[in-house]
């Protein structure tokens, strides 16, 4: 059987990545992309940048590191790969092998042989069937046209008014974008919270606190009714409470994998809707491979089909198609759901299991939270990141890590990522050899410390208490006091506003323990909470039976608007 | 046997560690610390940043998160842990488990019972006993007077000249400190390159590169014979071949274990001249714990004895040392020598093993390179990182990472640290779902590619050829062409000067392929290494049978002086 004739169907990231990779393998191979758009192997995941301005000239997206634009030319000169764009795949005859093609500008159909098939052809926005869902201004922000077109109406109309709809990555990336041109964004999402299912409701809370700073207001649990126009162009957005005025509109609600074709032709689909593949990237035929956001992974964590589009994913499934076609065994095992955004000055980012999804799962996890400096804390510009560490309660397992802050989040997802694939338990890593030096960490980085705070945990020495259960105690329960510990002036800057709190700065504890009740639940709290656990211990230590620190302190706090 | 009474003899990283760490674990015992010198739990690493000015004020260098100064009083009131400065241990009477101390201010002697001590007497520079070394204006770099000194000096006197004896990292930091101050910094070496013993050639000849941009020379292969003064006062410093003028002496040469009293009480010492410790961090006495740049520490790659001291390491011994003092079991596996460290716009670091060492140690490993860019390369600010990788022959086992470069160079070393440490090879790494959007990485982590070329590597697609024995067969070897497939722009800015280097752009190969001589070993190189692989593959898919890739491209390419 023959296996020289290779046809890609979709030539962005998975599809680019699997062709350039057979014709190293294989100066041999007759190999054919054929995609509908215009643009090929463009870098969809910078489109936002384009819109804010960082990105200047959108054709950066599509090129190479020394300047080479990559289109059919550039496919043809340097690989000696076919490019047909302006291309759709109407079916696949799998008996014969033939998959018919049509040229979109021409109408003109044509067939095309293959002993090869990869489908890569991706997914796309999920729509808004409401009323002037088809009004002018209205965007998906998938696609080169649309970020040029967004970029031009922003530039075009200094201060206008956006709304997004969709609180996920694509549609916080959208919103610090607009965000950085001045305009005026609200954000609409059905859940209650910004990264709905992607992070747990304090660490996204975060993220909403440091969207408000940029006046971007994210409107939740709200759905979209209709759209508003004049003489065709979008002028607003009714929601099911309330309607927002709108120059623009962006539509980040998730993605639907484009399965048609691989339907039609009789491929299986998973739970998730998207195409099933095995670890070699086959679907289930042999013969045709899929790979990209039209298929679903194996999660590592759970072991479960999970659908999760991302570019880095796709640009692996490509190599590992293409070794598979060229009789390199190569597998698959499957992917974390690591994510990391940049939100104006923060970050955040996500791998393996929230503590949500853990026991949505049906796993026994506890969780961790630690927040703490980036870089030695005395050095210029070093910052905080709040870690959350979820584990499996008896095994001991990393499920996941959550991550957020102006400090450098993205090394701290990607020890856990490492760790998480390497079936770590919170005993191999506290004696983890990370590197420091005070521009990069603190002399225990921010993620021992936290396994650190995990082991006393697991130890009963570190006896946390959450702030949701916090925030419920000091309404509901009379035997409760908040003992904060930190300084006077960093109270008065701004602290819980209520009877409850006491402030007794750390320092004083000894002298001024008479004044703590005996009979009563003491909830210990700092910034960071190192001097919140140290004052619980002092506290059992002496003879306080019913106490507690505040995990992750105020620094965590996720009702920042309420302090006073 | 009680256990109550605590003596911890050196109270910076490892003894201030492990004092808190117990007062939190045991909030009844006896604490008590001594040390000789005034500052106590002072960042150490964070000196050279006070000389630059990073750290104005040096006492933040004792200072907590929360602004408080950790002296003794500090310990007192928060911890209840009872301070000695200025006071040395003189000697150990284990039998009846006495300490005998001295008050160096006033001479008088005291003893002190202990149930466990805790040895944290860290490490002292190596001398250079050479004449003149008593003169005013030489300095160490270990301590607060250290920096405070050295800083003062730099303010009073613009534009003067330093000596630095040492090119490993504290050489380099000071280095970096003095030229951020614009005085003229010569580095005196007595091996052949920057950072000996712990970074290969090739890396660290980026650094030596990037100091001669800023004006700082070393002089490497060169021993001080002696340093001249006037009235008491260094004037400049004569090597076996030179004399520099100097305003400023910094002796960085290395450091020694602070053994003595341990030794004379009859403590063992191992091949490395360093205390032995066990897992638990017991010395030969098991009341007794050691920790920090005092003790020697098992190498995870190798199995080893090794000597390595560094601040992040004592910090986890303290820990380590507080739980078996206070019944909790702990064990400190060891160490992989990890480190980081800023020179101006670039940072190097490395984990595990060098290509050297794993030869030295007898190891079967080979290596392979690759830069790459450290975020999306069309976002602002992205930069080179160049990533060399050393394997295990056979097992595919990693033995160590190092990273030079402008981008992000810790979080890929902590993610090879987190594999290394886990016992990851090559093939579970590939698919590393690590953290990924534009501002913070490519699609494929150069980490990941850099893995890929690994794998080409292993799998004989990939034939690589270092910059070394490029340069030798460019020298000797008449039957060589080094094809430079860079576009003619990227050629012309700089490349090798020698008549055996032919410039055909990748995109002009498939037609001027007559230009190349078939007889020939042809060496492709590009920028970064993947356009030299391309053509490599290219060139062996047309019947070229001698072809080689010039590995890290012309980024990693040494000689950068030489180019034309």
């Amino acid at each position: 059987m023959s296996n020289t004739r290779i046809l890609v169907i979709g030539a962005v990231a998975c599809g680019a990545k699997a062709a350039s990779r057979i014709r190293r393998l294989n100066p041999c191979a007759e190999i054919t992309m054929i995609d509908q758009g215009k643009y090929i192997s463009y870098a969809g995941c910078g489109l936002p940048y384009h819109i804010s301005g960082k990105v200047r000239d959108i054709e950066d997206l599509v090129r190479t590191t020394y300047g080479k634009i990559r289109d059919s030319e550039y496919f043809m000169d340097l690989k000696g790969i076919r490019v047909l764009t302006g291309t759709r795949a109407e079916s696949i005859d799998r008996e014969s092998r033939i998959v018919t093609i049509n040229h979109i500008e021409t109408g003109m159909t044509e067939t095309l042989e293959y002993d090869r098939l990869v489908l890569a052809t991706g997914a796309s926005p999920a729509p808004i069937p409401v009323e002037g869902a088809d009004l002018e201004g209205i965007y998906n922000l998938t696609t080169m046209e649309d970020a040029a077109a967004i970029a031009e109406l922003v530039r075009d109309n200094p201060g206008g008014k956006a709304v997004i709809i969709g609180g996920g990555f694509i549609g916080v990336e959208a919103a610090e974008a607009l965000g950085m041109k001045r305009w005026e964004v609200t954000m609409l999402e059905r859940c209650d919270q910004l990264f709905p299912g992607a992070l747990d409701f304090e660490i996204a809370a975060m993220i909403q606190e440091h969207l408000f700073e940029h006046m971007i207001e994210p409107d939740f649990n709200t759905d979209v009714v209709r759209f508003t126009g004049e003489s065709g162009r979008v002028t607003g957005v009714v929601t099911d409470r309330k309607e927002y005025p709108a120059d623009l509109v962006i539509i980040a609600a998730g993605v639907r994998p484009n399965t048609g074709i691989a339907v039609d032709a009789g491929l299986k689909t998973g739970e998730t809707g998207a195409l099933i593949v095995n670890e070699r990237m086959q679907t289930s035929d042999p013969d045709i491979y899929a790979g990209g956001d039209l298929v679903e992974n194996t999660h590592i964590v759970t072991g479960k089909s999970c659908y999760v589009p991302l570019g880095s994913t796709a640009n692996k499934h490509g190599r590992v198609i293409a070794d598979n076609i060229c009789g390199i065994e190569s597998r698959f095992p499957g992917i974390q759901a690591t994510f990391v955004c940049k939100v104006f000055d923060y970050a955040v980012g996500s791998t393996g299991l929230t503590e949500k999804q853990a026991v949505d799962q049906g796993l026994d996890a506890w969780a961790v939270s630690a927040p703490g400096f980036d870089k030695a804390h005395y050095y210029p510009d070093s910052q905080i990141v709040a870690l959350k560490l979820i584990i499996e309660n008896g095994t001991d397992r990393l499920l996941g890590l959550q991550a957020v802050g102006k400090g450098d989040v993205a090394r701290r997802i990607d020890v856990a990522a490492t760790a998480i694939r390497m079936g770590a338990t919170i005993d191999s890593l506290a004696d983890l050899d990370l590197a420091y030096a005070p521009p990069f960490s603190q002399a225990l980085d921010v993620f021992i410390t936290l396994i650190n705070v995990a082991k006393n945990r697991r130890a009963q020495m570190f006896i946390p208490v959450t702030a949701l259960e916090t925030k419920r105690m000091l309404m509901e329960d009379d035997d409760v006091i908040l003992l904060d510990v930190r300084s006077k002036i960093e109270y008065r800057r701004a602290h819980i506003d209520d009877p409850k709190v006491l402030n007794i700065p750390l320092d004083e504890l000894n002298s001024r323990m008479s004044e703590i009740p005996g009979d009563k639940k003491i909830l210990c709290a700092c910034l960071l909470g190192l001097r919140g656990f140290t004052a619980q211990r002092i506290l059992q230590g002496a003879g306080f039976k019913d106490v507690y620190t505040i995990e992750g302190g105020m620094f965590l706090w996720p009702w920042k608007e309420e302090l006073e």
